[in-house]
């Protein structure tokens, strides 16, 4: 089979014009605030517009216009890689992020909604420029979202099969005619949920600005924010249980929240990964809130809204924060550490592993004696009542597999650069799960700012990795795809 | 299915009639050498003698002495545990280890082969002790080879099927009436190597008395040691090359020994298992070698010698040492426990996750793209160019990803302690791929004293699930297993 590069071209310049669209809208910021950076801002817009139109009308005449699951693949990883170098573009044009390396990790980071930043002094950049910035974001979950409900599905990967049923509009066997419909029902729900969470934080008593930023990287599980502390900033308790509740929908399922809110609250409480993601983090929580009460001084109130905040910010992979997990104790930092392998709902904006994921392994896991027990009965793993077919089981298990050997192999080179331990698995761990903060010198304090260039190369991967659900990438690394045989 | 207790009870008994036998041996060191504790050994040896004794007559008479698959779990654990609480009953007697946590950790790390220690002054014990202490690392060891080559293969346990076929003088479909006479082989062989090795150290100018402790502890891969500094302590590049090159035979498959030994030596070469552990280990020593050299004042040759010695014990989680891993370099650190979840060869004593488990997870990992871009083809992962069946591989991860969890939930269990980030990952990873020491205040320079109580149990739990290949444990801990109609 040959690759229909013309059509695949095409769409990565229809996307260039709508990043560019995007960063003219920053200019309303540019335009209502002193501090800017408008020129910077409409040269990177009008830099990545015309590079689009001119791929656009250059590819437009296409005899087959027919894409394939393997033209699929490199759609998506070169749109990823394209919108982050063009998204990097308004940093570097404004000179606020000088280093390359700097600017595209800052670019990467937002597009794969991980939120980890290499900025020191974040309340030093123009208002425009930080705006860009969360917008990053924003249209990074965007995308995860069409991606969820529509790509990954097609593709067959790591078990996103799974979901495909669930999502509203689309039964399995009428997918394709309702995918655009139900990725514009799910993007409005998205847009729905950023602007009520802005007017719930104005509530709060923050400014409009400073609102829309966190609504934005509210929903996109990002975590960028504009403020040097993070909503630690704010001290207000409303404004962190608004967030916390965000941050929590962020990592629901935007098709479950779809049926919650046209009342179908029945299909929400029977699926499986929601009811286990609401009970473990609740778990998790009162655990946290525990440890927590135990050894800081802080009040029952204070323990609960720390613990909440921290849990579903990891758990959501969307990386905000309001305290250091790191320094309360030993158990709190093994916990974090492990719940960056969580993930959260699949179909949601959150990156890592998928709670869905773990539910198949966990079963399989205990499947797997009882299979010891009756060696030659067929036992399925079963999810929502059904059972899953065995090919989608072993991809969910090669799926997190390779996940945790992508975390070796990447702590690896991390230390080989001569960053300590602490500092390579926290890294790896937080940019591979798109999270943000990690351990060590990038602990929730810190930022990625004194990594040396390489070590910023590698993490911009590994988030590109774990955002695309690493088989999208990876599979362009084996000579199967590239056979042209096939 | 009604389980045969008495059959199960009765090898309980033979064994620790054999115990009892063991210790006896110790009581020529006590009579050779000035420290003794004689009087604690032979009580210890004859309380084992008579519990075993008693239980053996009383469960004689078998109408049916067919043992069924079910029943050989039980036997395995049940000796495991029986023999490691009478195998702590010297340590209690002699007063030499006070406290019982401290006496049943030593025990336990012994017969799993781990190594980890709870003494801060070994050579403080008495000399016929320390052997007693050795040689539970010795029986232990037998013990696995006939775990490996007969019993685990039969049980079906995380793909032990795989090697089944290439023990001497076994063949698939003739399989039970020669086990013993394998047995028998690999267990001279064994003895063979450890009487070698003992000789060459010898000549090294060590003493009998502690080349025969380190010949017992090398085959056995546990890597107790009779000195404070364990090999740290002889500076003879000789001594230390000849030990490495024991361990790296000790984590060799025992069938491919015996066959190298009776000059088949294709059939060694033609081993991919092989294969993968000799160059993972020569790839590793290369990068160790550089690194230690870069970063410390050491000559060429010793940087080789400390890289290769620390490598080979860890790869084969022997655990001795001759210098500290986690002082030299970030990276070091961050390989060291990586080669934690490494192990050695299925087939030796070895513990671990097992190098033959890895290829089959790395190339069904690779396979899994390639399925991905053929959907409908079933593309087996094959080993020593045969295909292995599906239900082996999915065995194979679900072994991988329960061993993942288990080092996951143990962390978090060794943290709630109050233990510190490094040193609960540390100790889990050790104890669970029975290697013996760790990271953080468990390193190679320290020793497990200083942990609680719950800590030292649940370490032990830990070493014993990891010996026995988690599912024989496990198993025990479901319904399926105690469900009588089947």
């Amino acid at each position: 089979m040959k690759f229909n590069w013309k059509v695949i071209i095409n769409i990565q310049g229809a996307l260039l014009m709508f990043i560019g669209g995007f960063m003219l809208l920053c200019l309303l910021v540019s335009f209502f605030y002193d501090q800017s950076a408008w020129e910077a801002i409409l040269a990177a817009a009008g830099v990545s517009f015309t590079v689009g139109l001119i791929t656009w009308l250059a590819t437009r005449k296409q005899e087959n216009k027919e894409l394939r699951s393997k033209d699929g693949y490199l759609v998506v990883t070169l749109n990823w890689l394209l919108v982050s170098f063009f998204g990097s573009l308004p940093y570097v044009f404004s000179g606020t992020i000088p280093s390359y390396p700097d600017a595209f990790f800052e670019s990467i980071s937002g597009f794969t909604t991980t939120g980890a930043t290499i900025l020191t002094d974040i309340e030093a950049l123009p208002k425009d420029i930080l705006f860009w910035r969360s917008l990053t974001q924003w249209i990074g979950g965007m995308g995860i979202i069409v991606l969820a409900v529509a790509i990954l599905p097609i593709l067959g990967i790591g078990g996103m099969q799974l979901f495909v049923a669930e999502a509203p509009g689309v039964t399995p066997d009428k997918l394709k005619p309702r995918i655009r419909d139900t990725a514009k029902r799910l993007w409005l729900l998205y847009i729905g949920l950023t602007a009520l969470e802005t007017v719930l934080l104005m509530f709060g008593g923050m400014n409009f600005y400073e609102s829309i930023n966190h609504g934005l990287t509210t929903m996109a599980t990002g975590g960028f924010s504009p403020k040097n502390a993070s909503i630690a900033f704010y001290e207000s308790p409303y404004i962190q249980y608004v967030i916390i509740v965000f941050m929590f929908l962020a990592g629901t399922s935007f098709s479950l929240t779809y049926f919650a809110f046209k009342g179908a609250f029945n299909k929400v409480w029977q699926n499986e990964e929601f009811r286990y993601y609401l009970f473990s983090v609740l778990i998790i929580i009162l655990v946290s809130t525990v440890a927590i009460y135990v050894v800081s001084d802080a009040g029952l109130e204070k323990s609960f809204r720390d613990a909440a905040f921290q849990v579903v910010s990891v758990i959501s992979t969307t990386g905000y924060i309001t305290a250091d997990y790191t320094s309360w104790a030993p158990l709190l930092t093994v916990i974090f550490f492990l719940l960056m392998f969580i993930g959260a709902s699949a179909g949601s904006t959150a990156g890592g592993v998928k709670i869905v994921r773990h539910i198949v392994l966990l079963k399989n896991s205990v499947l797997e004696m009882k299979r010891q027990v009756h060696p030659s009965a067929i036992i399925p793993v079963r999810l929502n009542g059904n059972a899953i077919t065995q090919d989608i089981t072993f991809n969910v298990l090669a799926f997190f597999i390779i996940y945790i050997t992508i975390f070796a192999v990447g702590s690896v080179a991390i230390a080989l650069i001569g960053v300590d331990f602490m500092t390579a698995v926290g890294s790896v761990a937080t940019s591979l799960g798109n999270i943000g903060p990690g351990l060590g010198t990038v602990g929730p304090v810190d930022n990625f700012a004194h990594l040396p260039g390489a070590a910023k190369w590698i993490l911009s991967f590994l988030m590109l990795l774990g955002r695309l659900e690493l088989f999208t990438v990876l599979i362009l690394f084996t000579p199967y795809f590239w056979n042209r045989n096939v």
